[in-house]
This record gives structure tokens, C-alpha cells and sequence, in this order.
């Protein structure tokens, strides 16, 4: 089969599941649940060819533990299937509606895109994650998992078809490109009319490739540089635990704090008050020149303040006052998560006013960005760009929308 | 100036126009209403000048006609100008909201894109109409309106800018690229970081270019092969004016009727009744094998199926039944707008399901696919893609969101 006949297919698909209810919908997601645990013996073969594959490569210690998947994990998986299975059903929800003075009834209700496609790498998660996703809103989905996980990814998605073929769908619905390679790819992102949305997940470099060559709509689920501004107003007992929850609870992901920017008429007290919890958590702190001053420290560069270490290292910037925040957050930020932390009313307006994120927050850790601590149930990345999707994307960020309009022999005068 | 430099100058521009509260913008929109009518005489002199180069480069006669500003059309924009200042502004509507359970309280409130391109032809109202849409909605714009219009342009923007700075904004916030020509508009489609959304608006073949080659997201407003399907038990009083209104009434929009489809069963008590109206409208017939032996039409051929006529002609097809209506109709349509006409609310609520259009309509002219109509105020255009804004977009189409997250000292455990 060719690319082309694959993404056909899924376009062939998409009615039907588009059309499906919320029951028939979740009776598939439930005979996937059943048959990811039921064949796991059969999907840990298939990524321990992986994983030998990878081991060989050279792949990291941190990209092969994304890869792997054991008889936990993939209960895990099933787990994750099952919670979608509890959220609410996106389609068919109202979300504007009125009447018009001529008597006709408008009603603009959400409804599939039609094909959603995925490029990610490397983690056998996220097939199972967008492909049940997919379903519950309604849309079919091709996949491109990256040649690392192909055997994994082959597996898992042979078996999402079996329960799709069993519960009366097409099984192209949910589909995967892998064997093409990076023209698999390069043919998703040409895919005009076939694919609808394409969402990148994975490295910065993979989401630029994608965002400038697609010529299908993208969603951008982008880096996070996230600041975290303490005023002189703040409150030292909430700071030191935000900051430190911010930064240390699970730095390897994208709305954990890069950039702490601190007051200079308060530095001195916060930072005094936050070396025992930076040493406890093993935090390293890249200081500017004045942090240098009060703190032991690595001396910041400017690289500093424009990387996303994803890792316990912090770059920390003494500011004069909340303009020098406000511009150096506009300028390094990757507009996906910044906080202020201050007992000012009129600061934290001004701060949820002028800051161009995803998400502002005043007085709370970074971390909450997330679909699952929005209530969304399930999260399907976290947008960083301005069109459709921003923040935390869940089920309803995967439908569009289709205005009904019914009348009773209306004429336009 | 370089065309970096206006696109950075834009950028520069936009926060302060987004953060300016709704007396402000309506301000501005006022100064500019007033000083559109007041600079008449030399607005008209520029369009004299693009009138008489269009004059000599062949344009025709529908072109120069939309070419054209006088007195009247120029008091016709000031009206439009005036018109947006009564609407409601979309900069800090909440969208959604709610209190988590750990006390923190999210709130997604609509906020400016920021700068918003637009690349458009020889439409001098266009300019007018995208900067007041623009301010009103909090963004800056950058403009391409085609060489055409090259000089009616320049004065036009240059009025609205004295107007900006009249108020204290950046002049910058609206700005024209037409001197650059074809280099303006690449510039602008590949403005990634400077430019938030660009919307195309004109021929086909513009959105096209412009879909396929810019790399900041778009919103396509395309053209509409708008079909009508009559039902078997379709109402025939109610029928025949419904299909004259939606062919004839404005045959040059994309909300007209292009393909009316009619069931076998009433095509000969249909067509019957409508021959007396086509007639009366000037309306020409395009008529498949089973039309022509019913009523003297121009034979259709394939093509006929796949053209935006924009124009007094119609396609007419009998099909068996509502399966064969609906493939004609997911083979030909644009995904603009369809309508059926029937009294089988089965037959209604399985097209408004199956159908996948911006607008699907019951017993009503397609006409009706109007953001004046939906009671928008204004229309940015009209969405015929999934993605953000789908069908008439007002100024809430405008606006991206953002999530203000206010907290008292909550962590993530």
C-alpha cells in the first residue's frame, strides 16, 4: 500500500466514526483496553526488538526507558484508555445558539475534525494516548511514531484495527505511516484534503520542522522557557515552596520553571530563605551578576536565559523593577507558562494584563499547567501557539465546529 | 524602511493597542470614521490615479467597479468604521471558568492575536474594514492590498494612522506593505513570530498561494460551490423562493447557489414550478441528461459540477435518492454551505449530521451564510476550514485565548 492509499483510507474512515455514538465509541475504547492487556506478550516481543534495535543505535539511557514498555506500562495503557472512556463526548456540544428576529435557528455545535494526524517519537505511549483520543472526538488519525519505536508501534496499532474491524469500523481509522520512514512524514505534512490537523509532538527541532513545512493546518505544542517572578510584595512562607514545586517536582517537562526573576528590594530574603531547599532538591543555580553577589552559584551567560534545561538547573536574574521582568520575560519566554508571585493586587493585574502566555498565573506553581489539573481528563498537548488551541489541549481541542441552521422557508430580503 | 522593519514596527505596536480598554479603541475608531470623510477629496485623488492605471492595464469593467471610491462609498465606510464601534469588544470575554478543588481559580479569557496580516486585492474597502475589525479586537494589522490599489491605499492607511497617533498609539499598529509589491506579501508569509494569523482574501488562486506557502498559520476563507438538495417531500411553495433567493438574489457572492440537486420523485412538479421564476431571474441552466428531458437547459457537463459560477447559472442534477445527493455533495462542495429542503425531519437531521460544511441548513436560503446574518455586526470573512474559525468569522474570530491561573501559594503534589 502506498502513503497515499493509507491516508485515503483514513479519510474513508473518518464518517463513520465521526458519526458513531458516544456508546459505540466507548464500547471500542473498552475492546481496546481489553486487547492491549489480553496481547501484551505480543506487544513486549515486538518493542524487546526495539529496545535490541535501540541498544545497538546508541540510544540514550532516558530515550530507551521512553521506548520501553513492560507488562505494567502497557497496563498502564489500558488504564489511560479506560479513563477516556469516563469523559464527557466533545461532539454534538452546543456552543453558541440563538434565534434570529426571522424565526431561524442557529445552532453552532462541535464536530470532528475528520483526520487527525500525530508525528511524534520514539514513545509507544502516545500511539495508544492520541489514538484513543482520536476516537472518543470522533476523528480518525494517522500515525508517525518514529523508526525507533516501528516494531512497537506496529503491533499496537494492528491490534487497535482488530478492535476496530471487530466493533463494525473501518480499521484504516486509525493508521500508521511508519514504514515509509521520514517520507511518511513529508507526505502527512503535503496532505491537503486527506489530513485536517497535524500536531507534532516531540523535540523542539521536530516541532520547527513540521510548524514551517506542513502545508496542512499544525498545532504547535511547543517548549516551555517558564518564568517565575517573585515582586517585592511577596510572601516569603508561599514563595520557597512554589518555587522549589516549580522547578524541582518534575523538571524534565515543559511547564517545570527555567527562570526565576526576582525583585532586587526583596532578593536577598528570598534567596536566603530558598538555599536550604535548593541544596535539599539539588538545584543548580546559574546567578547574574548581582545573584553571584549573594549567592554561591554558576556564573548565567545569556544562553542561559534563553534555555530550557528540563533538567535542576535554574537561571536566576535580580531585576530592578517589574518592567525589567515584564522585558525580560517578553523577550525570552516561549509563551507557555509564567507566574508572578506578590501580595499586590495591582502587580498580579498588571502581570495577568501584559504577559503573552499560554498561561499567567499569580501565586502558584508553574506545574499547573496541565489538562489533567484543568479537569480535562486527558491531555493532548499543551499548544503554545494562538490559533484554535491554546494551553492545555484537551477532547473539545480536537473538534471543530459546524453551524446548523434551520428555518421554515426563510428568504434572505 | 524595509519590510522587516514595518513587520517588527507592527509588532511593536500591538501590545499597546491590546491592552487599551474599549472606550479607547472606540476613541480611535470614531477619529477614524470622521477623518475617512474629512480626507475624502484627497482619497479620491489617489483612487484616480489607481482608476486611470487600471484604465490602461486592461482591468475590467467588475474590477474597476470594486476599484472605485466616491463620495457616497467613502461616507459607506465611515458607516462601517461607525457600525464597529457599537459592537461589543471580544478582548476579555470569558470563555470558560471554574475552581479546581484545590482553591485555584482559572478563568480563559479572549485576548488580541496581537498583529494579524492580511493579503487581499484591490479592494479598497478591505483596508478599512480589516484595520477598524483589527483595532476594535485589539490587534495590530499589516496589509497587502494589491497593486491595483496601490495609491488609494497608501492615503487610506496614512489617514488611519494619523488617526492612531491622534490617540497616542503607534503609528506602526496599521501598516501597509504594497510598496514591496509580491516581496511584501512573502515577507509576510514568512513573518513566523512577527505576523500571529494571516487571512487571505480574493481569488482562488490567492488563498491557494497563500495556504500552500506561508509558514505563520492561516485562515483560509474560501470560495463556495454551495449546493441545495430538494428533497422528495420538499414543500414547493416554500422551494421555489428559496432556491431563487439563493441563486439570484447576490449571484456574485460564495453564500449563492451554484448546484441544486433534486429527488427524482419531484423533479418534474419542481422543475415545472421554477421555469416561470428562472426565467424571470435571467437564470441559465446547466442540466444534467434527465434535466434536459424535462426542461430546455444548456447540457452540463463534469465541469459544470466543480464551478463557482458566481454568475445567473445553475446546475441541476436528479438524483435517485439522499445517498446519491450526499456523494455529489461530498465529492463537489467546498464545505461552505448546504442546504436541503424537505418535511422529513429524518431526512433534515441525517443531512445536518452527514453534511460537512461550515454552514448545513434546513428550509432556508443559502444566503443566510453571513456574519451580518448570524447577528456578528462585522465579518472578517468566511471560514471554509476546520481549524479556529469555521463560517462567518466576527470579531471574537479576532481573538486567540489565554488562561489566567490565580492562586494562594498552591503547590502540585
Amino acid at each position: 500500500m502506498s502513503v497515499t492509499t493509507i491516508l485515503q483510507s483514513a479519510k474513508q474512515a473518518a464518517p463513520a466514526l465521526g458519526r458513531a455514538n458516544t456508546k459505540q465509541k466507548n464500547e471500542l475504547l473498552a475492546l481496546i483496553a481489553d486487547a492491549l492487556e489480553t496481547n501484551s506478550n505480543r506487544i513486549i516481543e515486538a518493542n524487546q526488538v526495539d529496545l535490541a534495535k535501540g541498544t545497538a543505535n546508541g540510544l540514550t539511557k532516558g530515550l530507551l526507558d521512553r521506548l520501553t514498555l513492560t507488562q505494567e506500562r502497557i497496563q498502564g495503557l489500558a488504564s489511560a484508555v479506560r479513563e477516556i472512556i469516563a469523559l464527557p463526548d466533545p461532539v454534538g456540544e452546543l456552543v453558541r445558539g440563538r434565534t434570529l428576529a426571522n424565526g431561524i435557528r442557529l445552532a453552532q455545535v462541535r464536530v470532528p475534525f475528520g483526520v487527525v494526524g500525530c508525528i511524534y517519537e520514539a514513545r509507544p505511549n502516545v500511539t495508544v494516548d492520541i489514538a484513543a483520543l482520536a476516537i472518543k472526538s470522533g476523528n480518525a488519525a494517522v500515525l508517525r511514531g518514529g523508526s525507533a519505536a516501528e516494531q512497537t508501534n506496529k503491533v499496537l496499532v494492528s491490534v487497535i484495527q482488530s478492535c476496530l474491524a471487530g466493533a463494525g469500523f473501518e480499521a484504516a481509522a486509525i493508521s500508521t505511516v511508519d514504514e515509509y520512514g521520514r517520507d511518511g512524514a513529508v507526505a502527512m505534512m503535503q496532505a491537503r484534503g486527506l489530513i485536517d490537523v497535524l500536531i507534532p509532538r516531540g523535540s523542539a527541532n521536530l516541532i520547527q520542522t513540521v510548524v514551517t513545512e506542513s502545508k496542512v493546518p499544525v498545532i504547535e505544542t511547543g517548549d516551555g522557557i517558564v518564568h517565575l517572578f517573585v515582586d517585592e510584595s511577596a510572601d516569603l512562607e508561599k514563595a520557597v515552596p512554589i518555587i522549589i514545586n516549580s522547578k524541582a517536582q518534575r523538571p524534565s517537562v515543559c511547564n517545570s520553571l527555567e527562570t526565576l526573576l526576582v525583585h532586587e528590594a526583596i532578593a536577598q530574603d528570598l534567596l536566603e530563605s530558598l538555599i536550604p531547599a535548593i541544596l535539599d532538591a539539588g538545584i543548580t543555580v546559574h546567578g547574574c551578576w548581582r545573584t553571584q553577589e549573594l549567592i554561591d552559584c554558576v556564573p548565567a551567560t545569556d544562553a542561559d536565559w534563553a534555555t530550557e534545561y528540563l533538567s535542576l538547573d535554574l537561571s536566576v536574574k535580580i531585576v530592578a523593577n517589574m518592567d525589567e521582568a515584564l522585558e525580560h520575560i517578553s523577550r525570552y519566554s516561549t509563551h507557555h507558562t509564567e507566574s508572578i508571585l506578590t501580595e499586590s493586587i495591582a502587580n498580579a493585574d498588571r502581570f495577568l494584563l501584559e504577559v503573552d502566555s499560554a498561561a499567567v498565573m499569580v501565586n502558584t506553581s508553574t506545574r499547573f499547567t496541565d489538562g489533567g489539573e484543568f479537569g480535562f481528563g486527558a491531555e493532548v498537548g499543551i499548544s503554545t501557539q494562538k490559533m484554535h488551541a491554546r494551553g492545555p489541549m484537551g477532547l473539545a481541542e480536537l473538534t471543530s465546529t459546524k453551524w446548523l441552521i434551520r428555518g421554515d422557508g426563510q428568504i434572505r430580503g
